[in-house]
């Protein structure tokens, strides 16, 4: 049996689905300051291809939140990674925010270097890692690159790659619903239903402590398990056939709901018995 | 116990999620025809508020499909369906087709009058009915008539009404991954975990005869089961407020599946409880 659930010690993870709010009340945005404690802020850009204006939305973003100690990481190519200055940029800081863009760049341009080093270092002393869009989806072990959007999944049809893996057997999609990435996720967990497939909405994240995370903003967050998956194509179909897959388990989470990733249950509700009960007695 | 699953006498119902291909290959009209099989077809417009141009684009799809023998049933207001030469359009009539617009037309319009009557005669004599789009919608009991698309479900956000009813126990809903629909279905489900909630894909039609259906064309069929539903926060939270709901059952069909509205299962796999034996092997 895999040790599923990402049993996970260090800091607080916060995986944003994109499209947060930066000038209301900024209740996600708010939760990362409240994690920083008025310490120090490495906004990295480095998913963007051009990172102009990133900066400045967020400095003055959290700046009426009590964080004025904000410096930016950008790195144009791997090279830099080894530049002295740029790792300097870490000392101190209480977290690393990840701003959108290309998730293929944050992990072809940092993974295993020592710029992931420091992020490592800050989440595993305590720090909070925060990530929105690409940022979030790189939080994983495999990530999700490319998929279409707004229609189902056909089985030829998805782009994974290694992520940064701060956060185990899950695969992370965001601005879910909005841009309609149901069946990618599904296709995803398709491949291997040990992965727990989640969907985070814009302006809604997930915070992620240990095994345990919570809902925030104002959106959903979809949970589906294919742990019961009796059935599915995707080793045998054609690439152009649409996905074919019995029994997933879904769960739409919001806003104050938890869901406890080892036990790959929402944190409320008793055993997974419960629903089976239910449904026999559904089933007469 | 609820009599779960449309245990139904009649002919088929053809349910299309709108899109169909009309020029190509045909697959969904070409399954109409067979089921026609050279006999009279009544098209339905009476969804649209602007019928022109309908007629003629399935006239010539169906044309080539050897259905020859089409006429137009277009009714403007209720009274009109009192007028004996509507109604004479139904005679010898082997199939009706309900093309695409607003299904509040179609319920308010004929709901509980002749002209749905001769309807419900065809299908009892074993005729086939096929619906696109909202004439998809407006076959089950209760049908989805507005609510959000591309976003999560809002409490407050879904507007439904009685259907036509030739299907009982399920909501349907269209242009379903393409639309992003898949927040107000579940939505819909939370209503009542009696219903199935079956979202159709454009170019995608379940055939559906007695209690089980076939899945036909491009796309997808997903099928969502509310029975082991263990928390939904439908009933409890205020408008504006996104859905929470645990535990929802999923199924991906896609062409060749099959799926029994009566066991509520996919129709080629054991019981649920192989589901649930294999879930409980990945909790360990």
């Amino acid at each position: 049996m895999a040790d599923h659930g990402s049993k996970r010690s260090g800091g607080p993870l916060i995986i944003i689905g994109g499209g947060e709010d930066r000038e209301g009340e900024r209740v996600i945005l708010r939760e990362v300051a409240r994690h920083l404690n008025g310490g120090k802020l490495v906004l990295a850009t480095v998913a963007s291809h051009q990172p102009e204006g990133y900066f400045e939305t967020y400095q003055k973003a959290f700046a009426d939140l009590g964080i004025e100690d904000l410096v930016e990481l950008y790195v144009n190519d791997r090279a830099e990674t080894l530049d002295p200055e740029k790792l300097r940029l870490f000392d101190g800081a209480a977290g690393v925010f990840f701003s959108g863009g290309d998730q293929l760049r944050i992990s072809s341009q940092i993974g295993d270097t020592p710029v992931e080093q420091r992020v490592r270092e800050i989440h595993e002393r305590g720090g909070v890692i925060a990530g929105t869009s690409a940022g979030a989806s790189m939080m994983s072990e495999t990530m999700l690159v490319k998929g279409t959007s707004g229609e189902s999944y056909k089985i030829g049809d998805l782009h994974m790659a290694p992520g940064l893996g701060l956060v185990r057997d899950v695969i992370i999609d965001q601005h879910f619903a909005e841009r309609g990435r149901f069946g990618r996720l599904f296709g995803a967990v398709a491949h291997n239903p040990r992965e727990l497939g989640i969907g985070i909405d814009e302006d809604t994240a997930l915070v992620l402590q240990d095994s345990r995370f919570e809902v925030i903003g104002n959106g959903c967050v979809y949970v589906a398990d294919g742990a019961g998956v009796t059935h599915s194509n995707i080793a045998e179909a054609r690439p152009e056939r649409a996905l074919s897959m019995y029994d997933i388990r879904l769960h739409v989470l919001s806003a104050g709901d938890s869901f406890d990733l080892a036990k790959r249950r929402p944190a409320v509700v008793l055993d997974v018995t419960v629903s089976h009960a239910i449904e026999a007695h559904a089933a007469g």
